[in-house]
C-alpha cells in the first residue's frame, strides 16, 4: 500500500502529515503494511508523477487531500485520467450535499454541486463530516482510494467505509495476529537493552515493533501465516509475549493498547478512590492528560497549579520553612503539597510536581530537568527525584516529569 | 529539494513525521521549497530506490533517520555507494564519541566506532546532542545531507550546520522575502472568505500560505524577485500586508512568529499585571498552553482545575445557587469562578472556562462542544458562550475552547 498525500501546506513545514499516520496505523491494525508515503504539493504535474510511482510499486493507493472546491484541488481530475475516465455527477452525493446546504439554511452553490462528481468508473465513499465524498475506484487489480485532507472527514470515512472495503476484497488466506503491551517507566533505548536476547531470538515470522507515542511506549509482536494455522501463531505469539512479560514485568502496565491513565482510572474507578493533582513545573499539563480522558470526572477532582511560590504557601499551605531551607523544588515542598493536596480536594490519592522545565531557572545543584515529585495516598506518602536533562526542551522536561509522576502513582496502586 | 524520511516506525502509524515538517519548515523560512517528502522503510532496497527518484527531480536531497548503531541502519552505506566511495573513520567524530563515552565512564564499543564512519566523499557534520554525526556530501550539481532521526539531534545539526551551509551554496541573484501575520479569534476558512478578493488581486510574484499549527493561524506573504529590486519587493510586500490588515484589523495579534500567549505575555509583563486561571472543560490545558511559555512565571501565578462540582464549590466558592438553577455549564458559574480566582491568587485578570467537552455529558440545550468562558479584570468581567460543535472530538474541542478564552483575555487587554 502506498499513501500519498496531497497538500502544498504539507511542504511548508507547518502543517504536520498527520493524516499519513492515522491512515497507516488503521492498515497496520488490519495487517497491511504501507511501503512509502509520498508527500507532494497541490499540482497536476506531481499528482500524476506520484500516482505513477506509486501504482509501480504497489496495486494499493490511497490518496488524502487536494478535494476541496477551491481552484487547487485537481486530485479527482488526475485519478480520473489515470482510470482514463470522466467525472460524473453523483446523484445520492448532491442529494446529500443539497440537504446539508439546506439544514445550514443556504442554497447550494455551482461549486459545490462540483463536490458531487466522482470519476464514472469509481464509488462514492459517504462523507458525513463535509461536502467532498471519498472516492473508490478500482479496475483489474488496481484499487485507488481518494479521501478529503480534512482530518475528522478523512477519519471516518476510512474507519466506516474505507477499511470494510479494502476487509472484503483482500487476500483471504493470509492471517496477521498483533499482541500488544504497553510499558511505562522506562525509556525505549534502556528497554531495548534488556529485552535484546529475547527479540533476536524471535522466530522469522513474528516481529517486535516500538510504537512509541507521547506519554506511551507500546510493544507490538506481529506474527504472519497461513489461515488455517492460525490458531497454532496465537499460541506462538502468547508464548513469546509471556516470555517478555517475565523479563521486565515491572514495566509493563497493560496487554491491551491503553495509555498509563486508563490503567490509573480503572484502577481509581474500581474502588471509587478519586485522584487530585498539585503542579509546579508541569503546569497544567498533569492535569491535561488525565483529563483527555473522557469520563475522567469519574475519578479526578481536579488539580491545582501553583506556579508562583505565593500560590504554594497561600493555596496549597506550603510551609514557609521548606521553601526557605529546601527551595521551591525539594522533597519536603513537593510532601507538602500532596499531603494538603489531599486534604484541600479530599481525595484518597495525589500527586505533587515541583521541578524545572528550564531553559533557564537551572542551578549546578538543581540543572534544569530536575523535578521533585510526590504521591500521598491513604497509607503514606512517597517521593521520588528526576531528572531528564536539558535534551528535547522544555516541552519534553513537562511530558517525561508527567509521565513518572504518573507511572510513581500506578506503582502505588498495585 | 526532496526530504527522504527513513524509518520502519513511521509507516507503523504511531510515529507522525515531525521530522520532515521541521526541516520544510527551516527551508521554506530561506526562500528553498520542498518539492516531495518520501516516506520509506529501514531497507536497502527502498533508500535506493527513493534516492534514485528524489535525484531524478531534484539536485538536492535531505534524508533523516537510519544512522544508529543498530543493525537495521543502512543509509550511510547507500549513501556511499550512490556516490560511488567507501565508508572511512572520521576521525574528529571519532574523538568526539569517545569523548562523549568517557564523560559518561563508560568505554566506547566497536558497534559504536562503526558510528564515526562517513563516506569518503563527504564532511561530517558535529552532532554535539547524540553519536552519529550529520554527513554533507556532494558531487557536482548533486548535495546530500544525511541527518541523524532523533529529532532534536537533527534539529541542532539542521540549524547549526545545514542551513548554513546550503546558504553559502545557493544561487546569490534570487531573493526571497516574507512578511507574516498572526491571527486569532477567527477559522482559517471564515478567514479565507473575508479576504479572498484581496488574495485573489495579489501579482503572480507574491504568494499567500495560511499555516496553521495548534493555537495559532499564521498567514504568510512571500514575495519573490531579483536582489536588485529587494527594496521594492520589500515595500510592495508592506504594502499588500496593510491592506490586509485594514480588512480585519480584529483577528490580527501579531506581525511576528508569536503566539497569542506570547502577545499576552508581554501586555501582562509590560503593565506589571498577573494572571491567573480557573479550568473546568478543558481540564489544564489552558494552564499547559500558557506555561509551555519559556518565563511564564513573570505573569502566570497559577490555577485550578475545578473538575467536580464540589471543587468549584469548596475551593472556588461558586454559589450553590448558581449551580442548582443554572447549571455548572453557565454563565453565572463562570462569572463566579473568575471572580474568585481573581481573589483567590491576588490577580489582575482571570479566566474561567466550564464546558462539555463530550463525548458524554450534552444535552438538547447544551449539546457536546457548548462552553462558557469569564475573564475577569480590574474594571469589569465579560463573558462569551462558544459551541464549536463536535467534529474533531474531545481533544480538539478542549483546543477551540482554550483558544476562544485566550482571545477574549486578548481583547480585553486591548
Amino acid at each position: 500500500m502506498i499513501i500519498i498525500s496531497i497538500g502544498n501546506e504539507l511542504l511548508y513545514g507547518k502543517t504536520v502529515n498527520t493524516n499519513a499516520s492515522f491512515i497507516a496505523e488503521q492498515l497496520f491494525n488490519i495487517g497491511i503494511e504501507v511501503e512509502e508515503v509520498i508527500t507532494i504539493g497541490d499540482n497536476k504535474e506531481d499528482i500524476e508523477k506520484a500516482l505513477n510511482q506509486a501504482f509501480e510499486t504497489s496495486n494499493w493507493v490511497i490518496t488524502t487531500g487536494g478535494l476541496g472546491p477551491t481552484k487547487d484541488d485537481i486530485t479527482k481530475k488526475v485519478i480520473a485520467d489515470y482510470f482514463d475516465c470522466s467525472l460524473v455527477m453523483d446523484q445520492p452525493t448532491l442529494e446529500r450535499i443539497t440537504e446539508m446546504y439546506r439544514r445550514r439554511g443556504t442554497q447550494i452553490t455551482e461549486v459545490n454541486r462540483r463536490q458531487a462528481k466522482i470519476p464514472e468508473k469509481g464509488i462514492a465513499l459517504r462523507n458525513d463530516h463535509g461536502t467532498a465524498p471519498g472516492i473508490w475506484i478500482e479496475e483489474g487489480e488496481k484499487v485507488a482510494v481518494i479521501l478529503p485532507g480534512v482530518p475528522f472527514e478523512m477519519k471516518a470515512i476510512m474507519i466506516e467505509e474505507v477499511i470494510p472495503l479494502i476487509e472484503k476484497k483482500r487476500n483471504k488466506n493470509q492471517v496477521v495476529i498483533h499482541k500488544e503491551i504497553v510499558t511505562a517507566g522506562i525509556g525505549e533505548s534502556a528497554l531495548s537493552d534488556l529485552i535484546e536476547s529475547w527479540e533476536l531470538a524471535l522466530p522469522g515470522h513474528i516481529t517486535l515493533a516500538y510504537l512509541p507515542t507521547p506519554g506511551k511506549l507500546m510493544l507490538r509482536l506481529t506474527g504472519r501465516g497461513n489461515k488455517a494455522e492460525k490458531e497454532l501463531l496465537d499460541q506462538e505469539l502468547e508464548h513469546q509475549l509471556d516470555q517478555l512479560i517475565q523479563l521486565v514485568p515491572q514495566y509493563i502496565i497493560s496487554t491491551k493498547n491503553e495509555s498509563i491513565v486508563e490503567v490509573i482510572s480503572k484502577k481509581l474507578i474500581k474502588k471509587g478512590q478519586k485522584l487530585a493533582v498539585a503542579e509546579s513545573c508541569t503546569g497544567g499539563f498533569l492535569a491535561h492528560q488525565i483529563t483527555l480522558l473522557p469520563g475522567a470526572s469519574q475519578f479526578f477532582e481536579g488539580g491545582i497549579v501553583s506556579y508562583s511560590n505565593t500560590i504554594k504557601r497561600e493555596i496549597l499551605n506550603v510551609r514557609e520553612i521548606n521553601l526557605k531551607k529546601h527551595g521551591a523544588v525539594s522533597e519536603f515542598v513537593v510532601i507538602d503539597m500532596a499531603m494538603n493536596t489531599m486534604n484541600l480536594f479530599d481525595v484518597d490519592y495525589a500527586i505533587a510536581i515541583s521541578g524545572i522545565a528550564g531553559p533557564t531557572g537551572g542551578t549546578s545543584e538543581k540543572p534544569v530537568g530536575t523535578a521533585w515529585i510526590a504521591v500521598a495516598s491513604p497509607t503514606k506518602t512517597v517521593t521520588q527525584q528526576v531528572n531528564y536533562g536539558t535534551q528535547g526542551g522544555r516541552e519534553v522536561i513537562i511530558q517525561r516529569v508527567a509521565g513518572a509522576a504518573l507511572y510513581l502513582l500506578y506503582q502505588q496502586l498495585q
